[in-house]
């Protein structure tokens, strides 16, 4: 099956699982339920549920040798449950993000954000119900593998925590008080608001798959160089593609004063740190077991787009 | 030790707990961290880390017989880091409910509120970070246990989760805005916002200790019945004493117009239901193992205080 036919099925493996563990809109309170489902289930690329499943897939269709040779021991599990779980975190920093104290955003994929849709309130709780929702999930469905529980427990809540996700996020905001970002703040928040819950994505499929602490630290830098080249090239294409092409208001950044890499490095710099960082992600995937071919593919049609 | 010296003394291991497992003021973002402290650490009885510590120490102390007994196994470690986990969790829950789209409080335990001190955005991000870090500390500090860890992520997410914590919350809106709730609304209300996590202090506690699953069961029923008695207790103090003795108005509940017990079934049924809960959760915690003075006084001392 080639990488056009795999990602489709990838994408409704996601949505199946997103559908199924997710509490009914029926379950008490229903107007809750109703909104993390109307936040959660109105589209997206699932591009976090899909990293997780495909790097799992890696390591289970490899036979996971490198496990077998040393004594390494590790518990493997269907990896859809964590998937999901990610996929409910990210979409719980979206939610968050758009209420009026933040970014006041009334539009989300062509539909009106949650907290315009139901209210405020609403929005707020379903938000944080959907970030708790992820640690019950890894709670349930790991029962029966504990390490493997407390391994994706650690993983996760420290990429979306304070020092991670809401740090960068929270960082993000600072910036857009100052007139004077610099590399170092750009980099720290696009290392924290994006590349670490791109990383969790892939390590998470690993330790579901049963991958090596070698093979782990492989996917962690995998995960970092994806996480900034997924990042510049946002940037770059904010700042050259036009707003049909890119399906949002282009230069937005610009006109917000906002510090870019385009900005920081200009454009030539910024399409070479692009091709850098997802030279150095493949690099990192080439050395994992297993059949690569979708994952590079789908790490190039990520980070790819500029050229 | 009497229960006048041991309360100071489990807050002063609480107190000790919060202050060195909640990253540093310093830590980048430092206005993050700031705000997760400043709410963290100002003040408060810390009764739900004080019974997790309880009644783990009531298993140490008794040397966990039925465990030994039995072919149960189960791992014991220091509940110190679940009881601060819980302390955070509760946290969260204030700081969002102070928020102007929930409740819109400008005060906690006479200080500003977080979002009062701080900023709304600074606030919402604080509240996530502190949900956040629970499960980084229940992920970070049960590592050499992984069954409890998972046992531990499993217990706290289901009590803070949609269906408990937060879907209670969610009722406790929704009944502010109609006139006619039911005693079944009420009773899910206190069930799930008060009772579940008062639960899981006694569960993480009899869980850090090696308490048997029959002896959970026991803490479950404690902690229902202990819930429910501290709610109905609020409630009588609300309509009974004046502002000077409860330190907050007295009389908002009715000026509210807000479904209370005293409202639905008057003063004499609430005083019984609440000697009824009081006598239920002490018959369940005598069915324990140890030494239980200090728990059967901590629940006299929080549910006694209308005669």
């Amino acid at each position: 099956m080639d990488f056009a036919a795999q990602l489709p099925a990838y994408r409704v493996r996601a949505e199946q699982g997103l559908d199924r563990l997710v509490p009914a809109a029926t379950t008490r309170p229903a107007r809750l339920h109703e909104a993390m489902r109307y936040a959660l289930l109105g589209g997206g690329k699932r591009l976090r549920p899909i990293l997780t499943l495909a790097t799992a897939d890696l390591f289970a269709r490899a036979g996971a040798p490198e496990a077998q040779i040393s004594n390494f021991k590790s518990e493997i599990a269907d990896a859809l449950p964590a998937a999901v779980a990610i996929e409910c975190l990210h979409t719980y920093s979206l939610v968050h993000d758009d209420l009026p104290c933040m970014d006041d955003d009334d539009l989300r994929r062509g539909r009106p954000t949650t907290h315009r849709q139901f209210d405020e309130a609403t929005a707020l709780l379903a938000g944080d119900a959907l970030l708790t929702l992820a640690f019950q999930l890894v709670g349930q469905h790991y029962a029966a593998t504990p390490a493997l529980c407390a391994a994706l427990t650690r993983e996760i809540a420290d990429a979306a925590g304070s020092e991670k996700l809401i740090g960068g996020q929270m960082e993000d905001l600072l910036a857009e008080q100052k007139a004077d970002a610099t590399a170092a703040d750009l980099e720290f928040i696009h290392l924290n608001k994006t590349a670490a819950m791109l990383t969790v994505c892939l390590v998470a499929g690993g330790l579901c798959g049963g991958a090596t602490p070698a093979q782990l630290d492989r996917l962690r830098t995998a995960g970092r160089h994806l996480g900034l080249a997924f990042q510049i090239v946002d940037d770059i294409l904010d700042a050259t593609a036009d707003t049909a092409t890119l399906g949002k208001t282009a230069g937005k950044d610009a006109q917000a004063g906002k510090t870019t890499y385009v900005k920081l490095h200009g454009l030539e710099t910024s399409r070479q740190l692009a091709r850098e960082h997802t030279d150095a992600a493949l690099a990192a995937l080439a050395l994992l077991p297993g059949d690569k071919t979708f994952l590079t593919a789908l790490v190039g049609s990520l980070t790819g787009r500029t050229s």
